[in-house]
């Protein structure tokens, strides 16, 4: 336990955007934090890749250091807080940090996502916390709501919209009926998507939140690998309209579901949901997710799932727990993983289909289409027909059926003479 | 410490709704409460009014007392939960609770705002917990969001919509057109207002939720008195109508502020807000509190706000909490009341105001009217005539004011021969 009369110290790893707020109020706002933690706290480095970059912040010069790895080792931290992103340097120094007896308090998903275990097994072993809430959805307090709100309930589904860059984009198709890369090139001329943006457009980023989601909401460890993920290159316009055909709109969703038997899956990708769910009024670059539970029922999470000042404000909720522990000599929950859930593939993943067909306009295309369907146990809710002649289409919306049986329905429409193609398969999620 | 071999003892008191849905997980889930807590879990008294009455519960009879206080004072629990409700017998229960070693975990919103103060000082001196997830929004984890997610941040203002009977009522209101009675008829009809509905439609639940959020969000003591607290009972079909004019809807709000200066305000009243909000589509009995701070902006939580399994979901979480506390032999983080703010009156609350004016269709009516908004300081935005001859009415909508100003301005208004009446006077929140 430290010494109650000496702050607690605190060293930053990254002064980027989020790292730049969290030394700003770290400086700035040390008397208030001192109050919610009970003891004083003080800045004792940070951690930066290049010396002499100008930085807008309040701070003396000899805080800032090159050598993370020394600044971890000090052994005499308390604290350590992680905003460098990616695996390495990350993962070494955070490790380096739980060694040499600091708390660490990260908001690198990409890392937990990846490798998880090593850290929490870590921070068992050294006996400290390892904190995360900045890690899934920004500012969005779900992390403590999951394993601490939720604890005596169980949780049965998870549906996120986690990833702000693609909701920005499929929110701007929506409302202005452009297709995706007009929509994506506003996004990047107003700072919502990066210059480069697979890690969002791919799902990567919504992959590695699924996966930590999909842990914390069904206690079992989902590696990344485990997460199913499709990306929202592929959404058109045509996809957008067909949405608000059926009064839905598309979302880029990351979805955890607990099966009937114990198995587990998590999965992203692009799907239609409702204009009735509380989700689907998620607008701009704004996050959600949404619980459901035995118990609760259903919750809705909501805020700004990415940006400086709300990434700063989980991770320093997190750093004034982490430090509220430090100074009673105590821990907060770790990991609970008792549960050794099956993770199953998408393929037996279970949910609802949109699937827009270009057809030969002549009598028979219906029959043969609904055959398709049936002969792999796919059960068609609505079906209609869009245009003639040659711009002849069947729109067909499924009840639940596995997503092996769709993808075996899809193949076998593709071989039919009267089908041109498969224009459009989308899932639809949300539906009650 | 409790010794880890032996289970953790949990004594239940009270067994309406939400105790049987409490005892019916604690009983039937315990293998699975026990892998999170990381020991097992014992249910070892239920403490209920009258003896033999007929409950849905696979427990053995052995485990019900009449006796509350000799259950509470064995000495050897580790967990006594409440969900009598009400000041007496709770209160005395609660204590004695404390006082002979075991954590507690209430759902008791109208004694925490009556009596937050004695409950925690005796938890503090036991060293043990109090925790009350439950008491606020039901299901919906709000408590440790705003106490330990938020603990880095500064929380500038909570609007809550944290009562699902009123929400219900005017949410028919809005839908179907009915008057207040009708809507509440219709309430009382499908089981969402009780027989007496006043604690609900007078605003006395929403203002203890006020309270406990105000000393929540603000780090501070808030007590039900502090809360100015107005019902919907006088809500009228027309106000709601008046409020779709303006593209809002009427809903009774919860709000807590902190002003520019540290002073801080709580007060329950309804009031219309635009249809943008995310706060407008929280429709029926649901619950949402939406919470704006300096670094994470806006974020909503949204569930249901009441009913035996939401509610219990929330009591299980904290049995979860406290449960794993006790096993490590440590406490969670108590309550920060460090902040000493200025608890304001309604009259220096600065909100907007939709005001109804009757007035005589003649010229200089406007003119005099405007007059006295003036006199008061109370900048107009729009206003807007509506009807002729004797249905002539001036629709007004005030910038922000202080709410002892726009009262000033009612009284003069109603002084002048020009208005026959002041129909309605309502609060406009959530404008941006």
């Amino acid at each position: 336990m430290p010494d109650p009369r000496r702050p607690l110290r605190i060293a930053l790893l990254g002064c980027g955007v989020v790292g730049t707020e969290v030394a700003r109020v770290l400086t700035g706002d040390a008397d208030e934090l001192a109050q919610r933690v009970g003891a004083p706290i003080e800045l004792v480095g940070i951690a930066v890749r290049r010396e002499g970059r100008r930085r807008d912040l309040d701070v003396p010069d000899d805080l800032f250091t090159t050598d993370a790895m020394a600044l971890v080792a000090r052994g005499d931290l308390d604290v350590v807080i992680e905003v460098i992103g990616g695996i390495e340097p990350a993962r070494g120094l955070i490790l380096a940090a739980l060694e040499n007896g600091a708390s660490v308090v990260t908001a690198n998903k990409a890392l937990l996502a990846e490798d998880g275990a090593t850290l929490y097994e870590a921070a068992e072993k050294a006996e400290r916390d390892l904190y995360y809430e900045a890690a899934v959805a920004g500012a969005i307090p779900i992390v403590r709501p999951l394993s601490d709100s939720l604890a005596g309930d169980r949780v049965t589904r998870v549906l996120g919209i986690v990833n702000g860059t693609t909701n920005f984009i499929l929110d701007a198709m929506s409302t202005t009926g452009a297709g995706f890369n007009d929509a994506l090139d506003e996004a990047q001329r107003l700072g919502y998507a990066e210059a480069d943006p697979t890690a969002d457009v791919e799902g990567f980023d919504a992959a590695a939140k699924a996966a930590i989601l999909a842990g914390l909401a069904f206690h079992t460890r989902v590696h990344i690998s485990d997460v199913h993920r499709e990306g929202i290159t592929d959404v058109t316009a045509a996809d957008v309209r067909s949405a608000a055909e059926i009064g839905s709109v598309v979302k880029l969703l990351a979805i955890c579901e607990l099966g009937p038997s114990g198995e587990v899956s998590a999965r992203v990708h692009p799907a239609m949901i409702p204009d009735s769910h509380p989700l689907a009024s998620v607008r701009g670059a704004y996050n959600a997710v949404f619980v459901e539970s035995e118990g609760a029922g259903q919750l809705m999470f909501y805020g700004p799932g990415a940006g400086g000042a709300p990434t700063a404000s989980a991770v320093l909720g997190d750093v004034v727990s982490v430090a509220r522990h430090r100074l009673a000599g105590v821990r907060g929950a770790g990991e609970t993983v008792h549960a050794q859930h099956e993770i199953v593939p998408i393929g037996r993943a279970r949910t609802r289909y949109h699937v827009a067909i270009d057809v030969d306009d002549r009598p028979g295309v219906l029959s043969a289409v609904a055959q398709a369907f049936a002969a792999n146990d796919v059960s068609i809710k609505t079906v209609r027909q869009e245009g003639h002649g040659d711009d002849a289409q069947l729109v067909v919306v499924t009840h639940e059926a596995e997503d092996a049986a769709l993808s075996a329905t899809i193949d076998r429409l593709r071989d039919l003479d009267m089908v041109r193609g498969v224009s459009s398969v989308m899932r639809v999620e949300g539906v009650a």
